[in-house]
């Protein structure tokens, strides 16, 4: 294959370690359809003849049947997918299949066909991340006036809405599409046409096959285009960011379903149980989807490192660039399905949840916002004040609002009676009515944005 | 300060381990501008008075002023620079300091500064940028014409231009400048008035800060405004794709200045010579921007992992989000400002590059091309004699085009002299002319779109 | 400084990009001792007078009382550390400085101030986690009948004791400390006398060096030697292994100490409050422990990023080996420091702790055991029965063992009143007495155990 | 499966994203140890009858037939390699089947298995280690007089021998084997009896299991051993490590391969051409190798990642654990091959090397120390002296002995004609005698310690 200057053919580890065709076959449909748009272009600029062209078509079609059908041959032999379309174009049409090849070399079309690929993998998780926000956004707005505990380093803050919680998670998503779709429009050049690195001396149309692979324009250099990965890169920053969500989600999740919380009961269908201990329900999936996030950075930092000092052009630790992507590909869209399950069908208890947001005195910021606000007290000593008022709840094992009139007036005579509604959860949680805050009014505004962005009634 | 109800204050280690001061400091300048936005909204929207107003904003510029001149003074028990700062405006003004940390909390101000901070350093990195830009636009245009050899696997694969190939580079940083725009755009949202992850009861205007701050909207979901982090991996993101982009090119320049390529002469001002080996001269700041790319990498590793799986709202290991945005910011604008140099200031050997491209038979393809072209011979078996052409110029020592025609004919007779135009580098450059090749029209188009971008002419 | 083939001096990028001083100043103490040990060598030879060393040893002495009590300065033309003391060295004392670098580079000697500096802080760090280990096995042994639930998937799994579960992190210590021992020893080779790569003409006595500096062994090879920085990435890995360990304890602190949970109180000393939420006593300390583990990982990515790929022998991006390995010392020193007060200083609320282990069917698999064991009913058929009690359980809300005996019975006829002994947590706890369980007498004979390693009494 | 509590089996997404047997099915042989190990226990501590021992080890020896000659079928349902054993077991034994999983679970079962293949891993990659020794110490003893230039910075520094180069990867690999060496030590401690978490009530036998499995001792802490990941963390860093080692080779590799430099024809076994430009033998084996080191980085980045801040005991994040494991350990086999492979197959150009070496002004240390030696130059002119001549003959594009006398006597007057012989090559690395010093003596005795430490005769 190389030609007349090899004395020897590739050893034994060379076989193994060389082949991508164990990875690189997920290539196939983009391969096929870079070849094709390749081919018309051809014939269209005259370069291949119109029958030469058909045949190849042909050809081509049918290679797409068979793996369809019976899957993608590994021949170590072949290599890759590119070699491996190819002989068997050649098995098929005979000597027709080496004009395809023509103007083009494999390192322009492996760019092209790994874009395509990751273009598709975009879209895909675009559809499944939106799926994801819709049951956040329906899940948000049956909760709008769910009260439960907010919590800051995992210490029970100020009582906040279950809804408002859900859309946090809401917004990170939104940031996480709008990142995908950065990386989207920034990949859609079509490096086909660089040929090895120097372009070519055929008279091609890139425009021609832009235009019928979806791409936006051909890229600009094709050393650059050859030598590039970042579209790669971009797309293993997204999961990763993506991911860190997810794993914030679930371990939400875990927390939540532990027996001391009790605020989820998690669906049967995305826990398991124990082969040994019968009482268990384990949040598997949330596990799962958390450790994922490990994975997936590791992806990412798997072709940083295989990239890094690289010279132009095309060099063949480039070939390190599929599975990780591939890996964490596979690993975010099953991430996303089980969330998205998760988030839909999970059990939230929310008299537990309320509860909780009842003690752990969520509401002494409420307190001292009052005695600011009716008794004219500085704030830090209003926060002085309250403090002294917790210990005593604290020491009584009572709520803040369980305390008698009596004893609040002898931590400050101040105090009047007028304190009270102020220390319900509900008070506190409707004053918090500016935009963005946790206010049931407040969410419901968001949840309104969210499901026009949407597309669907909630 | 956390009120009654601590018994001890923190121990030798605590001070030392929550201290934030010795690095948030450096956030002082978005600190006081967020502070004075925020103070004049609460005196336009009637929450404070416009006396106490005026009195803190005209302490704020005198610590501002403070600052400027002396630093920012480091008290492990003030914590961090929201604290620090607040303290000194006490001594200054007195009473009403107290007054400005109202309808906030540190969660959201450290937001809001943090995501100021991040916007500066991406402004400053475009400049950078594109400066490194404008460097290596003039150079391409200078050699637009000036031929090296094209590598593959760092085997001199076909001719190319010089131009060409540092105008690879130049995509590869508009690449990079798209993804920093992409990051400020994502970023710009923003987060002041969330208060401590519930929004606040005070009547603010969150429109006003908005605009004061230069920002685009405000964030939607204050929990998630204080919970969040992706600005800083965002910057991150883009400064490691940068990062790596800049460790190509040093690779290059430091195998370009090694005695047997020879391509480059480093400009004196960028390298080192040795304390006991005299003839040294090191390309040492090509190497410190290569081994940078590691890390910055660290830097974005740091943050992901500290970022996985906390639960929401604010938690204080979101204290190690500055420390690696801060180093690899230090770190990419030194590297970025040391390439400019080198790229602009190198001197380019293009007699050795032309050299070195006249061996290696990188016009072998061009052979191959012509008996396809010119003898109408199938590629398969062009390549096959010209693989025997290239092994007898090899054990003879000689170029492929020092091959006498009779040497020639005696591996294929339908070899004639018509083939030796096609043999030489020029021949093979001009004739790859197609969009992004490396022929010097196509490569003086390149530049010609790029100084229009850039708004320089060459 | 680099002879006459220099026509320009550093341009000011260069001189910041490529000072080190910043940063290498912290070898101070062990570049004074290399260097004493050099020159007390060199005068041994021959190779310089016993003059001139004499000379040279009270200069050096007398500029680490300086750097002792003014610390060292930062000149960014003298690049770093070893520049910096022997240009002091050189006001001091005159010519005779220039005899100190005889046979001998800076390549030789940064390697050997490194590994001194990084066994030092080996050291550090293993006396650090001595004093947890002491910690967690004092209170291990307070603790070994305390009962608690035991947690797999963060669901209650079967009841445990607080004594196992500490000593669980004992173990993990025990394997830290063995890592960095390890590294020690591997890292114990004198680099010092491999000169710039090549080795030296000079006739000196590595073994001498060796012996004074308290290495085992000269380096074999000395392009290796100063190549090598396989023991700063040994430091980071043990570094990241023992963060991760802490990161699990902190994140079990951390939901311990949430209030649903409520099994721990914290030490004032080792929490913060907030400065609007009154109520609030957060578990800083230990948040900060978990964000450390992200910031050593990545100090360890970036330096094997920095290292992947680099040709033999010394290259300038091993300047960037420091900035990680003191950061992560760092780090690593506060993270254990701030874990082992908490360990000595938490409250540990047994009575939650117990109270959280009677509910969540903890001994669930405890009835199943007795079922096979008395009833002598196949395990999964057990297994099947003691679900359906857990679900009549879960579905009154009541603990196991408050099932009456007719309830029992209707589920399953076999079920006598000897069962509920077995449901106890004391029981179900005893019961497991394998070696390495958790029954409390295993627990002791842990304790005893680690106590005799650490010769400590508890 | 769980028992009575489970109204819903797992749905689609839940089969998929928690079944483990498409990766863990690589555990089989280990899986079956571990159960012949214990069910051997089991009847020799009367726990199982002797007859229902015999039956299960029959039967787990059939399965063992049948996993070899067909393979391990993935049934998602029967979620892993633990799952699909036990039942086929149940399928040939029937009910005594179920006797085997008495006083185990499968958190301990898992953790043994994977140890042991652990083990197995870092036997194989300690055999494949000591085979690139071998090589490289048999190809270091064929050229310990070769000379090369030894570069610093990738710039010429002084000459160096090629043995000695490749002495210098012989130490790291034999650091490498070290680490290998300790992870063995440390992971071999049987967690086998831990149970699910908290130990067994049966009366087991930890060391009889210990023992038949090849392990030191039973691991003291049924918790820790659980819930331990440091073994595998301990073989992705050490793999890590090692990779590295093999980059820097592989860089070399490449480096010295590229036609400016040509010191190595890398063997057309490892190699592969191109299929559009006849002349080129690519080094794909050794980018490759270097690629890899990405990879392996990333998983060693993924596991840490995933094991952050998991609580007690285990959690279903670290069913992540061995997809990074197994992909490192064939990337690094494959790596150690391809390397060893091309260290024994290469041809050093030894000409081009020595030929390199006399260029570059290597020597010009030798002069300077020429000056101080024998006219009592004090080094700083010396070296300031040479810088001129190096000067002079970078000028005249001559070598520095090629400089006349009356040259030499120009730019300084105390050089005679002595200093001829001291320029030259052989000198330079004749004279670097120091213990482990380039010259070929001491290459010749680094040489035969390596190869007294691998038993064989060079």
């Amino acid at each position: 294959m190389w030609g007349g200057r090899f004395a020897e053919g590739p050893s034994a580890i060379m076989r193994e370690i060389n082949a991508s065709i164990p990875f690189d076959k997920a290539l196939w449909r983009q391969d096929i359809s870079a070849s094709k748009a390749h081919v018309a272009m051809l014939a269209h600029c005259g370069i291949v003849s119109r029958d030469d062209a058909r045949l190849i078509e042909g050809g081509l079609d049918r290679i797409a049947g068979e793996y369809e059908i019976n899957g993608v041959p590994e021949d170590w032999d072949l290599e890759d997918i590119h070699m491996t379309t190819e002989s068997r174009l050649a098995e098929l049409i005979g000597a027709a299949a080496g004009r395809l090849h023509t103007a083009r070399s494999r390192n322009d079309q492996v760019a092209t066909d790994f874009k395509l690929w990751t273009r598709d993998a975009i879209d895909q998780v675009d559809a499944g991340l939106a799926a994801l926000q819709r049951a956040l956004v329906t899940r948000a707005a049956e909760n709008a006036d769910s009260i439960m505990p907010g919590f800051t380093h995992l210490q029970t803050a100020q009582p906040v809405t279950l809804g408002h919680h859900l859309m946090a998670y809401y917004e990170m998503i939104r940031r996480d599409r709008s990142r995908f779709h950065d990386a989207r429009q920034r990949l859609n050049q079509n490096p086909l046409g660089s040929a090895a690195l120097a372009g070519t001396g055929f008279p091609i149309d890139r425009d021609m096959t832009t235009q019928a692979l979806g791409f936006d324009a051909p890229t600009r250099n094709s050393l650059d285009a050859v030598s590039d990965r970042d579209f790669a890169l971009d797309y293993l920053q997204a999961a990763a960011q993506c991911a860190l969500h997810l794993s914030r989600l679930a371990e939400e999740f875990i927390i939540w379903a532990s027996q001391p919380f009790g605020f989820v009961r998690m669906p049967d269908t995305l826990s398991t149980g124990s082969s040994i201990m019968p009482q268990k329900k384990n949040p598997d999936a949330a596990e799962l989807v958390r450790g994922h996030a490990g994975r997936i950075i590791g992806c990412l930092t798997s072709l940083m490192v295989s990239m890094k000092g690289l010279p132009l052009a095309y060099s063949k630790d480039m070939q390190d660039d599929k599975p990780p992507v591939f890996e964490a590909a596979n690993l975010l869209g099953l991430s996303i399905a089980a969330m998205t399950g998760m988030v839909a069908d999970t059990t939230f208890r929310t008299d537990k949840m309320r509860q909780a947001a009842e003690m752990g005195f969520a509401t002494a910021t409420d307190l001292a916002d009052w005695l600011v606000r009716e008794a004219d007290i500085p704030f830090r000593e209003a926060h002085h004040i309250t403090g002294a008022a917790v210990k005593l709840a604290e020491s009584k094992g009572v709520a803040l609002e369980k305390l008698s009139l009596e004893e609040l007036k002898a931590i400050d005579n101040r105090i009047d009676e007028g304190v009270y509604p102020a220390l319900s959860v509900e008070a506190s949680v409707a004053a918090r009515s500016s935009l963005g805050g946790t206010a049931p009014e407040q969410v419901r505004i968001q949840v309104a944005t969210a499901a026009a962005e949407l597309g669907i009634t909630v």
